[in-house]
């Protein structure tokens, strides 16, 4: 008998937080994985572990997009070699590694393709406190961003944008994805290095507290 | 002494609206015109119509962006060479010709381009008549839009979307740009043909009304 559950698009970079929203989504629905690729320094890696989330969920297509002209119009230390990835998060400031109105191109990368193949939901991992300063991160930018996708496709298309960790600690990801069996060995979050975690840059050190937080230990630490 | 306008991103196609709507700019704004490439069967003449509009309007940059994965996604009678680009407009329903979502993701990078260069408006040749049943060119579309732009960007970012021919007939739209001096000849309206317009695809059919409505003679019908 076929899956009855209905069909969500999830976006997927490879990193913790939508490993986990991934693996929300799958006791949910059928999965339609995207990833994107938007011209971030660690592109390679991020595949690389976009591919294996695909083939640890995997029911449903996957795509993957090329969007790298995000990376040529620049602006951004996670797409230009040039600038530096900051160590520190500094309070009230945005990041050097926030890509204008990125996740704005994500969300409508998604919802062309949840058009197209039918699916009734787009499941983006964002996470607010993750990402401080970003401001395509707060929970009133996916609400305008929905009405966007609501008025945007055609009458019949009901998609709705679900951002599950969206209010969540990090550590509370961490310790809901370890609920929900998610494979964080299969994750990767460094902006520096794609070999081993630079334990240094603010993803890193985000990362780190998570799970010291959560009180569990991240397999990328623990066996490297 | 420099130019004191405002920078504003252009998103021109190489057809009639996006010709008049740069036209309008070019009073208000210094332009950095922008043209997408999302594997419209037409391409090859857009992008030729495109870069004679650059060299008219000439101030600013211009950017050409491959967003081509909008093509492969499919779902469109513009971008599936394998389905039929229909002559007549169906009342009450969407055409053939809708690209899922495509609006919004023209709309996305250029916001993205727009807070990276610094611009302060997005300026879209968009006509709500023009495409009857088209989602994503509802005003209210459009609305919602501005307001994920305005979400979705750094706090000291501020960018207009201007729409100034929604409300507007096809023949108000032609009349609009033969006041402004928009050079018609150097645009591209036909769905089918890269040669000589078809006359017969719904795009054509809408210009060639237009013009006569506005009273005008089309140069790409006269001097073919």
């Amino acid at each position: 008998m076929a899956d009855a559950k209905p069909l969500a698009v999830v976006l997927a970079s490879g990193g913790v937080d939508s490993c986990v929203a991934t693996a929300w989504a799958r006791q949910r629905y059928r999965l339609a994985m995207l990833h994107v690729n938007y011209g971030q320094r660690t592109e390679a890696k991020e595949l690389e572990c976009f591919n294996r989330l695909v083939a640890h969920f995997a029911d449903d297509e996957s795509l993957i997009v090329d969007a790298s002209y995000l990376g040529r119009i620049g602006g951004s230390s996670l797409t230009d070699p040039a600038l530096v990835v900051p160590e520190d998060d500094v309070p009230g400031s945005i990041p050097s590694t926030y890509v204008p109105f990125r996740n704005a191109n994500l969300l409508a990368i998604a919802a062309a393709w949840a058009e197209t193949i039918g699916a009734q939901a787009v499941v983006v991992g964002a996470v607010e406190q993750d990402a401080p300063g970003y401001p395509d991160c707060r929970p009133s930018f996916y609400e305008a961003a929905n009405r966007l996708i609501d008025l945007g496709t055609r009458p019949d298309t009901h998609i709705t944008l679900e951002t599950p960790l969206i209010r969540m600690t990090k550590a509370e990801v961490v310790r809901l994805g370890a609920e929900l069996g998610a494979p964080f060995a299969l994750t990767w979050s460094c902006y520096r290095s794609e070999a081993a975690p630079c334990r240094h840059c603010a993803s890193c050190r985000r990362r780190e507290e998570a799970f010291r937080e959560a009180g569990l230990t991240d397999p990328l630490v623990e066996n490297p």
